[in-house]
């Protein structure tokens, strides 16, 4: 098949890579730099969104403030190809979708996978082996758009799954914004142990990690979901209530809040 | 050297391990179990606290809630031998030292490594290998006592520092107690992700990796301390500030958070 793909940063890169063994795979990106890095790796580069197409697919991996409005740039002349975006919030394309032409054919993607390199020369076409991938239906996916959804993902050698824009930008919050905001907090904080900070020993280092996510990205991910806030006031919340129950002297009851922490961890295996 | 080593969990058994090539190491646990693990490893087991002395020091390894009381059993006894617990508060030992027998000899110490898993069975004789070991000096703590202490500290692989017990325990509470609760309040809070929970990458998984933390040593690090409150308070308000400069919109703030957060974490470095 022929794909295209618009952006060719850490994950339109290891799409690019992780795609052409089984597809003509064509890209594009609006910074010269990645073009050419994308170039000499051999992927095909076009050298304007519009060279994109024809196509029988689409892939947008661009930052994800640009989504939207790249698909916009792309739907009037896409005909019957696939339209999918890999961003990580999924409500913005499905409302997208609502208003688009009814021919259009757009479903979100998400791929599970990231590192906290970018650009690139970061991308791997292994980086979504065995990972999550997810697709989530719109008001312009028909049978056809979501088997040829399926079939992509499937060739990145990820592992598909299917749910609403609903739970999946909810379950990011939780899982990926709020963990970020928290990891963020937490080293924020750890200024006060100076002198003995260089001292923090894997515990503070595994808590904080996400706190070197690229700084972009990470903005990016606080700012665009409206499932963050109620994320983060989750987890501000729960800490109250162990501080609380700490103040109060209620063994017991920290006891049991780090019960019921682990048992969420334990359902991850 | 007669070194004695109160408690044989996952830090005592290591010292036992680390040291029993240059001192003669006896051990007691008031648990028959880590007394026989102990024992098939190969190190002398007595079956009484009162059985640890004579000796050049005792190292007490106990949980941190009986740290003190046996502090109080060994001192009256112990003569010139030094006394060093190895707990992660110091401020208790402190305030023991300052009204104990004017010739008693005892020292604060931390060595800053440890596992998930705990008991004899996980103790290894490199785990402080490399790994910070910090000295606090109490109203007890004469040159000899100290200097006893640095080479014991050593003899494990360590790195040695000193600092006070207000620096030491503060510090503790934001590198380990902090991120303790925060990685339960994040965990917690994953539970609405459900059904995607299973999904959660690896940036949730190491944000919450000390939510894995034994429960009662997980309870003690979180209700022993008197800086841990305010650690927490630190946490909530780095995430209070967050929350309100995203529903601000002012992405721009949001940024300038995310970016002294990772200037603290690149101190690590």
């Amino acid at each position: 098949m022929n794909v295209s793909i618009a952006g060719l940063g850490l994950i339109g890169g290891s799409l690019a890579l992780a795609l052409r063994s089984r597809h003509r795979v064509t890209g594009f990106d609006s910074d010269a730099a990645a073009r050419a890095a994308a170039g000499s790796a051999g992927v095909t580069i076009v050298d304007s969104l519009d060279g994109l197409l024809p196509a029988d697919a689409v892939l947008i991996a661009t930052p994800m403030s640009a989504v939207v409005p790249t698909l916009a740039a792309l739907c009037p002349r896409a005909d019957s190809a696939l339209l999918m975006d890999v961003a990580s919030l999924k409500r913005p394309v499905a409302a997208f979708a609502e208003s688009a032409r009814a021919t259009a054919r757009i479903v979100g993607g998400h791929p599970m996978a990231g590192a906290t390199a970018s650009g690139f020369d970061a991308a791997s076409g292994d980086l979504f082996r065995g990972r999550p991938f997810l697709l989530v239906p719109t008001a312009r996916s028909d049978g056809d758009a979501m088997a040829l959804a399926g079939t992509l993902a499937r060739d990145t050698g990820a592992v598909v799954s299917v749910c609403s824009a609903e739970v999946h930008d909810r379950a990011m919050a939780f899982l990926l914004a709020a963990p970020l905001a928290a990891a963020s907090a937490v080293a924020l904080a750890g200024a006060e142990a100076y002198p003995l900070l260089a001292l923090a020993g894997p515990g503070f280092r595994d808590t904080t990690r996400l706190a070197d996510t690229p700084l972009d990205l990470a903005t990016e991910l606080l700012t665009s979901g409206t499932d963050v806030h109620r994320a983060i006031d989750a987890v501000i919340e729960n800490l109250g209530a162990l501080r609380a129950s700490i103040d109060g002297g209620r063994h017991e009851q920290v006891r049991d809040t780090l019960r019921a922490g682990k048992r969420v961890r334990d359902g991850l295996r």
